[in-house]
């Protein structure tokens, strides 16, 4: 039993859209062995779980075998942690309640868990990254959407049914001008706040105004949050404005999630972060502004120091040690 | 040591700014003994405790001595969980830091644990009301304030300093109307979901309009929530809109609280709840409406089973168990 714990190894799984990444990584945190798959055009998940087995084979004898790997964890989009099912997930080539969780335990013979990615970004980040020690903190994660990864009392929140911590669909603007959002509804932090939303941001400013800007330089549905942030860093007054009106609804929007569960710091995490200060400065500005005094001057705002290219492996991988 | 775990009693205390209520209570939740102690004019913190521990001495020696109680729990304003410490309470007759658990713990000889009336609330729900056997849950408290217990995994929600829970001051309003609220910011949720916010909004409709309403017979800055009630019970319409302003406003928040924990229940207590179905309905309704697809038809809206007198007492007495 106390040999079973002493295991050096377990298996992180980032299943993204496009490819299925994996690495061997160890309890400091370093990959030690790395492969992938590719997710798209796999339309059998049986098949797509039998070649991952194949590639993960090759590599778990590079580092001694099965026996040296104590457990598996997945992020993965609409990951429920409690069933282990991948439920009808809307940018994987699979259909209805997927048991990954089972399927692979089932191959590989050791304990298999998932969630989705930002809750492992969050475990990853509790376990290898700045919120070692922490017990109450909030990962935000800024991509495509808006994802979150709540931990309370050292455990990430799952709630009732497995789906907690969508911070991203809390409605920051009820006005009648609100953004439609891929959920369905109107005015959700994510449609101003993600990549997208900074896009959005971006080509609404530049089609409403005649300002001087850097972004006139590219035709107006390509803009990217990408262009906004290189625009910015060149000193450009629209672009640096982009960034001020994305902080200042997070840092509001934080502010009124400390009323929930009172962090000791909120983590950023994804492309968006790459502005740094940019973001950071007016997140923390309408934070300070805005949080109740109780709060005050209490929480971090902090972006996370796991490495990009890693940094999903690293976070499913950490599932794994809590098996 | 075992025992020690059979004690068959604790105490709880319910401190509000003018009575100081004790119970004593069996693990069944029944109040088997009572008594009370004024907290206004006792400006003497000391002599306080002293008065409160001379009264509970005779109904301890009642229900058979000191030894037939586990420990004592205290509901009480500005409460912290984690440090036992009242600090600076607004509406009560002391200053500064009072470590009011170590007080009573040192003079009695047993346990004692404090937190504030909205959380003592959910764990006396979970110990002895609507909760029971629940693990994730939001406690909604609707009196002079709103006041919110959350529990996730079966723990009530404390942060990383104590103060965790502050819904009533999540920010619903953002517009250049917004209220203002006595935490010094606009736009909180308890300036409209409160008692003291369903006055407001029944003196704004009443002054700005000519619609006619039985509201009109009474005093304009003394219309109480419960006039409101008692108008919309009669079927005043106003009143009843009233009610339906206040139930959307509380069931949208609702909502992008679910994003947050997705509990499988929020619980409503306090004075306003009396109103019935011409509050829960606009809630449930809003619920409804504005919720994210995940979480649709998830949650129950529930009325708090405790009954109002020593629901307080109750709740107080309930962190006992947990010591």
């Amino acid at each position: 039993m106390e040999q079973e714990q002493q295991k050096p190894y377990v298996i992180g799984l980032d299943l993204g859209g496009t490819n299925s990444v994996f690495g061997i990584v160890d309890r400091r945190g370093s990959i030690i062995a790395t492969t992938s798959v590719k997710t798209q055009e796999q339309n059998d998940v049986e098949v797509y779980v039998d070649n991952c087995c194949t590639a993960l084979k090759k590599i778990i004898e590079e580092v001694g075998g099965i026996e040296k790997i104590q457990a598996m964890g997945i992020g993965a989009p609409d990951a429920n942690y409690y069933t282990g099912i991948i439920d009808n997930p809307a940018n994987l080539p699979w259909k209805g309640e997927i048991p990954l969780a089972k399927m692979f335990s089932d191959r590989l013979g050791i304990p298999v868990a998932l969630t989705n990615d930002a809750n492992a970004a969050a475990i990853g980040e509790m376990a290898y990254g700045a919120a070692k020690g922490m017990k109450n903190f909030i990962m935000i994660t800024l991509g495509t959407g808006v994802g979150s990864g709540i931990v309370v009392n050292g455990q990430v929140v799952y709630g009732s049914d497995g789906f907690a911590g969508e911070l991203g669909h809390v409605i920051v603007d009820k006005s009648s001008e609100a953004r439609s959002c891929g959920c369905g509804r109107k005015g959700c932090l994510e449609t101003y706040c993600s990549a997208t939303g900074v896009a959005r941001t971006a080509q609404m400013i530049v089609s409403s105004s005649e300002r001087p800007t850097l972004l006139r330089n590219i035709p107006l549905d390509e803009i990217t949050s990408k262009d906004v942030a290189i625009a910015a860093s060149q000193g450009d007054e629209v672009a640096k404005e982009i960034f001020e009106f994305t902080g200042k609804i997070l840092g509001e929007a934080c502010a009124d999630f400390a009323a929930f569960s009172s962090p000791e710091a909120f983590i950023f995490f994804g492309g968006l972060t790459k502005a740094g200060d940019l973001l950071m400065d007016p997140i923390k500005k309408a934070y300070d502004e805005n949080v109740l005094f109780l709060y005050k001057n209490k929480a971090q705002m902090i972006v996370s120091e796991l490495d990009d290219a890693g940094a999903a492996v690293l976070g499913a991988s950490a599932l794994g040690w809590e098996l």
